[in-house]
């Protein structure tokens, strides 16, 4: 045997020790030394069985000396195999993990190895705290997606939309007297909720519907809108006007991408291009080089940068994507997202009392294909006179759980659902919402019979 | 041969393809899968040599298909080695990398392997931004160093010491109609700087040396101090006083640790207890369980928590730090910061011109010894009349940068010359202030002769 040799892990854990007990490694040319522990470790945890309704974690809560099994909603039990009773349905928040199998099936390619000694200064080698690497990833991702214009922009990274948000709007409102006001058109998601005078802007909705201003204000235009997932452009004039745009679900997996976008601030997240949101990170995509300044000083007084081993996972992550030109995971994503819309859309057809959001099918540049709609999240009407609150609708007749109207500026008329969550979530809200549509059949045919 | 088995590393990744060729694997039992790849890949880079002077890392610049090294200051060349002449000797910045050395060296127990699916949700399992691991293991680091009272204490988690004050600030200002001025005992390192009224408090030091006072204050007590290294109480008194105290360096690596801290709000911070300061991560112990919701209610508009990837790399380092009782680290620590002080007091000792602190030796409770000084940073004094900038003169006199006075609100007369820093920047730091009082004793010789 040439190039046989044995390495017995030496281990001080015993939590290791008793998943790898006598591991041997016989590798030729460049044996694994000081992460073959770590990694035994990891492998061990991932080959925790949750029955396919949860995984468990390295850093989970220990039991009998292996770490839980966390089951996704309405699962319960050691490995995750009881369905629970009676639970709700929840499709509140916009937790992107239909996108966890791409990575389950993508293991390999996608894990970080990170030495105990990696990265441990405040700054990077040019004395900044933006990784160069991941803005060149950043950048060639706007390019083959085709959905921003990066060339001349600078980039500044952030922990999610909010802080960037939070970011762009310091910096928009340097040399005034006080911050701008930030407004948006309804239905909007509220990034930001009044707080006291410390931190964090209030966000308004127009007022007087007027599309002219003297007044200094920022208009925020999320698209695709969150809750309904429609495209938009800002709509306010006048020489004080300024605009963020969050471009967090204009990726291909929610949207047909029209154009390049290519405004002053534009606002991107991990979090719903590749299901990362507990790595919180995201970026934006400047202009004005005094805007981006202001808002790399902002980052610098908020935390000093983001997390050096969040930027190593965002850039694995985003090379992974690169790989094979997007092609694996946006293929994946709108495959999913036009799957649930499709069955979603079939079943509220058959209903008088409920309405979807209308999004015509629209030409797609990344794809060069005409597509069908794919949104990130249900805009459902209760269309009923009576059913003034289609939350409270939804909530006593199917047990399902949506987020309010009024969470969005707009009438509790409207609910919105998550479609964005787990295989397990989406299930069992479309069964109940299948069981609700077919309840409604039912009472029609006994009224008509 | 009877476990064997052989497992090329399939790898569309150039790069490590490059770097793994051929690599085989033969592991009985468990052979390693998806991690195997990463792994090779972390390890190749971390074997690239610079010299002692530098290190790759695995997001670093790509030159010729691999990692460039990154050189430590006033180092250079494609491999480090090469030392740069008339390199100014930078003491100015507090980034730990006296610590790298410690996590060089313990690589195998302090890797990290975060596979592409790890938490991807907002929340872990209890619907928080928090590692319950991660609490467990920090309350069980706060028990063995005995620098703070944990139990029926609140934990919150933050990017480091700057975002933690900002969220404590927020939280003791709740119900004021204002945010409370917050004030300390100057020289003090000052957090946060007057910015736009949008965020971020500005940091004043007592007015008219009043202790008492009825307005509303926050008293920022930093302990031991940055700069000086002190230990220090609140001083401030009156109904409408709240303290928020700096723990950043209560740890046995820069002071004995008199006794456990039991205070209002406590900040802790990763960077100076491990060194990693890039990865950006700290915690506040809490008494009063309002504050800590407010604290938490903050951290949830800034960013939706802290990253749950520096989660799980700070729990890996916290674990290795508990392992043998914190003797590895804190012995490592403490004896390089005990030998950096006492070489520079010694030089420094022969001089008339300048004059570093006095820190009396002290019984630590954690060691359960006397112990002399060992603070992060040298708080020096020019003592001639003339040498009223201390900071230009060591810049001009000797090629050192320093932090002037005026940055802790003290005279120019002070500069912070940081210990804290690579064994390179002190060596040179020191060589540099030997040579500066070789010159001086000279000058002595010379005139008295």
């Amino acid at each position: 045997m040439h190039h046989s040799c044995v390495v017995r892990i030496a281990t001080a854990n015993k939590f290791v020790a008793k998943f790898v007990a006598n591991l041997n490694l016989c590798i030729s040319r460049r044996p694994l030394s000081w992460s073959a522990g770590a990694a035994a470790e990891a492998e061990a945890v991932a080959s925790i069985s949750c029955s396919g309704h949860g995984r468990a974690f390295l850093d989970g809560l220990i039991e009998n000396g292996k770490p839980v099994c966390e089951c996704n909603a309405c699962y319960g039990g050691p490995d995750c195999s009881q369905l629970l009773p009676n639970c709700v349905a929840d499709a509140d928040s916009g937790d992107p993990l239909f996108l966890e199998p791409f990575w389950m099936k993508n293991s390999g390619r996608s894990t970080v190895v990170i030495p105990g000694w990696h990265r441990m200064s405040y700054d990077y080698s040019d004395n900044s705290y933006i990784s160069q690497e991941l803005e060149k990833n950043i950048r060639k991702l706007h390019a083959i997606t085709k959905n921003a214009v990066t060339d001349g922009r600078y980039i500044v990274f952030g922990a999610g939309s909010t802080q960037l948000l939070n970011a762009a709007v310091y910096a928009l409102s340097m040399n005034m007297s006080s911050p701008a006001k930030v407004v948006a058109e309804k239905p909007f998601y509220p990034n930001s909720s009044k707080q006291s005078s410390l931190s964090f802007m209030e966000m308004h909705h127009y007022w007087n519907n007027a599309s002219k201003t003297t007044e200094n204000v920022i208009e925020f235009v999320a698209s695709p809108n969150n809750p309904d997932g429609n495209l938009k452009k800002a709509v306010l004039e006048g020489p004080s006007v300024k605009t963020i745009h969050d471009y967090a679900y204009y990726w291909p997996h929610y949207t047909a991408i029209p154009a390049p976008a290519d405004e002053e601030v534009m606002i991107f997240t991990m979090s719903k291009l590749t299901g990362h949101a507990g790595s919180r990170f995201g970026w934006a995509i400047v202009k004005d080089k005094d805007i981006y300044e202001n808002m790399l000083k902002y980052k610098s007084l908020a935390d000093s940068g983001t997390s050096k081993d969040t930027q190593l996972r965002a850039l694995k992550l985003i090379k992974v994507v690169l790989e094979d030109g997007g092609r694996g995971i946006f293929n994946f994503a709108y495959k999913t997202m036009r799957g649930r819309w499709t069955k979603l859309k079939h079943v509220l057809s058959l209903s008088k009392r409920f309405k979807l959001q209308e999004i015509p099918p629209a030409f797609c540049n990344y794809s060069r294909t005409v597509r069908g709609a794919s949104p990130a999240f249900a805009w459902l009407k209760c269309a009923k006179e009576e059913d003034s609150n289609c939350h409270k609708v939804l909530h006593q007749e199917a047990n399902i759980l949506g987020r309010e109207g009024r969470s969005f500026d707009a009438e509790d008329r409207y609910v919105r659902l998550s479609l964005v969550k787990s295989a397990d979530d989406f299930n069992l809200l479309f069964d109940r919402l299948k069981e609700l549509v077919y309840k409604e059949e039912q009472n029609q045919t006994t009224r008509s019979s």
